[in-house]
């Protein structure tokens, strides 16, 4: 399934993006007046193939849950059953996601993928778990490479299946206590800063336990050789599952299979960018069917944009994850793709273009 | 009509901050995690005097247009008729306002305050001219006191009969061409910032123009003696004569009207910003009523905001007006107030709270 995904997988398409450019220079506007949202509308042409692009609507939002081994280290104050309350809220609508999903008319899918306990059945809840929770990182291998596959697989189903019910974007989301050491040192593996550069403080933590959580990305890094993953695909599977959450590795193939389906997909914060770095170290051409949803506080996120050479549209310092930047996008990238199905050209609407 | 708005208007309610910001810190996800968003949200509460404040929808944008003497120095490539042509295009639903409005929900008026030609009647324009066109500001008064009260007031009445037929959110929109001269001018005078810091390229500009720009401000800053005009509202009422537009006078007459009817205004772009600026003149508690829905890439917008103390929402490098940028921002601020009403609490949710 993972190698047919990425065979699938096809880089923007030059004529779509050239006529998509060349139409919004016949708008009713200035040229270039509308910044970054015209490379916005640009990219989503060149992923689909067309221009324009079928509108990003419906969308649907995946919240990949999983718990993470190195919690036991004592790198996040709040406790692993979190991670399962918060599933619980996702569920019954209380959360931020459900919120802001709400708003942008999203639909809401939970996927256990590696919760640390069994959870009841529920509407709107996929049950793909690979383990009760990644061993400790700083111990071992968080996962084997086979459950890290199977987490790609996961992810790539999901995709598939939110596809074949009529979304025409997807929003990647993540809950997982401790997932921003994961995805720290995800951010220094495939970007090769060094781990004071992208660690944070996550959820909230004090000098000491960032003083630990750095210390042990650094550790990581040494202990399992990630110094130059992104050069290979196999060297890219085993940096993921060395250090990654089941969540990074289902939200790594659902970009996968999202870009397989030239479906566009928002992604939120920093889990969503280190699992993002993975897939596009499977295949580069991903990036071509990505937008960023926004920049985080988390430092490491920005270091994964920059090296992914995404412009995020949000930059408000945001550091919840849920998907809830991933949401907040997507009205943006709608009316960004609406310009090219429905603004008038100067010759449709009579209006005089400045002269060049 | 002005005197009985400027009365109307309260500063922010603290027993609804209180509310709303202690609400924020019980809500299930780490204190502060939604940034910018959470300050959004305690604002709005603090306008309306209630925590959650009502929520901003269904929300209504009102494009003023008018032209603009200072257009026969050659400020602007684009020639004066654009802005009737606009006007159509606004009212035929061609442009790319009416793209933003229909995504974001909101509904669009069209005012003409001063526009150079008579309009036809159609649906959706509303026709308040004080003049065809203002004069020529760098050759003498833009417009009378007499003439800007009257579009402060015009801009009040907008605002008055769209929240009378239920609008509970005003967006700023603006269509003029060389109103970004005018623009500069008022940022210059209100903010105390040299003319070459405020003036930018409007709908884009040879370096030649752009010179010929910034030496007519910097003229009329002088000839009319703005150099202090921010002290008093007599003295903002006369810069705003001086070498304002009637666009800016009725968005500055709207945005009072709205934070008199403690109805939120969202301000697009420079125009929208040189207007505030006006408004907070003739009474400061109206910024508690404001929120900066972007930051343009006009040089005197971020000049504008920084001496407004208003974050802008998106920050994408828009430079079109129309109250594009509003729009993009309209539902990310439905999204932070509605946090404050959907979200669930630590105890309702049964979520463990992170030990403090």
């Amino acid at each position: 399934m993972l190698a047919e995904t990425l065979a699938a997988i096809r880089p923007a398409d030059p004529g779509a993006l050239a006529d998509a450019r060349a139409h919004q220079d016949r708008l009713t506007k200035p040229r270039g007046s509308l910044g970054a949202l015209e490379e916005v509308s640009i990219r989503l042409a060149g992923a689909a193939g067309v221009s324009p692009p079928p509108m990003p609507e419906p969308a649907a939002l995946a919240i990949f849950a999983a718990d993470h081994g190195v919690h036991a280290r004592g790198v996040s104050p709040w406790p692993q059953e979190v991670t399962v309350q918060m599933v619980a809220n996702f569920l019954a609508g209380g959360a931020v996601a459900n919120a802001f999903a709400a708003q942008a008319g999203a639909s809401v899918t939970v996927v256990d993928v590696g919760v640390a306990a069994d959870l009841p059945d529920a509407p709107g809840l996929i049950k793909r778990k690979i383990a009760y929770g990644t061993a400790d990182l700083s111990a071992g291998p968080a996962m084997t490479v086979d459950q890290a596959v199977r987490g790609l697989e996961a992810g790539i189903q999901v995709a598939r299946d939110l596809v074949d019910s009529g979304a025409r974007c997807l929003i990647t989301g993540d809950m997982g206590i401790a997932n921003t050491t994961a995805s720290a040192a995800l951010v220094s593996a495939f970007t090769g800063r060094d781990p004071a550069e992208v660690t944070g403080r996550g959820t909230g933590i004090d000098d000491e336990t960032y003083e630990l959580k750095v210390g042990i990305v650094r550790q990581a890094m040494r202990s399992h050789a990630l110094a130059d993953v992104a050069s290979s695909p196999s060297e890219a599977l085993r940096a993921l599952a060395a250090v990654g959450g089941f969540e990074h590795a289902a939200i790594a193939g659902f970009i996968l299979a999202g870009a397989a389906a030239r479906v566009p997909v928002i992604l939120d914060g920093v889990i969503s960018g280190a699992a993002a770095l993975v897939a596009a170290a499977l295949d580069l051409a991903v990036t071509d069917h990505c937008v960023a949803g926004h920049r985080s506080a988390e430092p490491g996120h920005g270091a994964a944009l920059d090296h992914l050479g995404l412009r995020p549209i949000m930059d408000l310092e945001l550091r919840l994850g849920e998907g809830t930047g991933g949401l907040l996008a997507l009205p943006t990238v709608c009316a960004a793709v609406r310009v090219l199905h429905e603004v008038a050209t100067f010759d449709s609407a009579g209006v005089t273009e400045k002269p060049v």
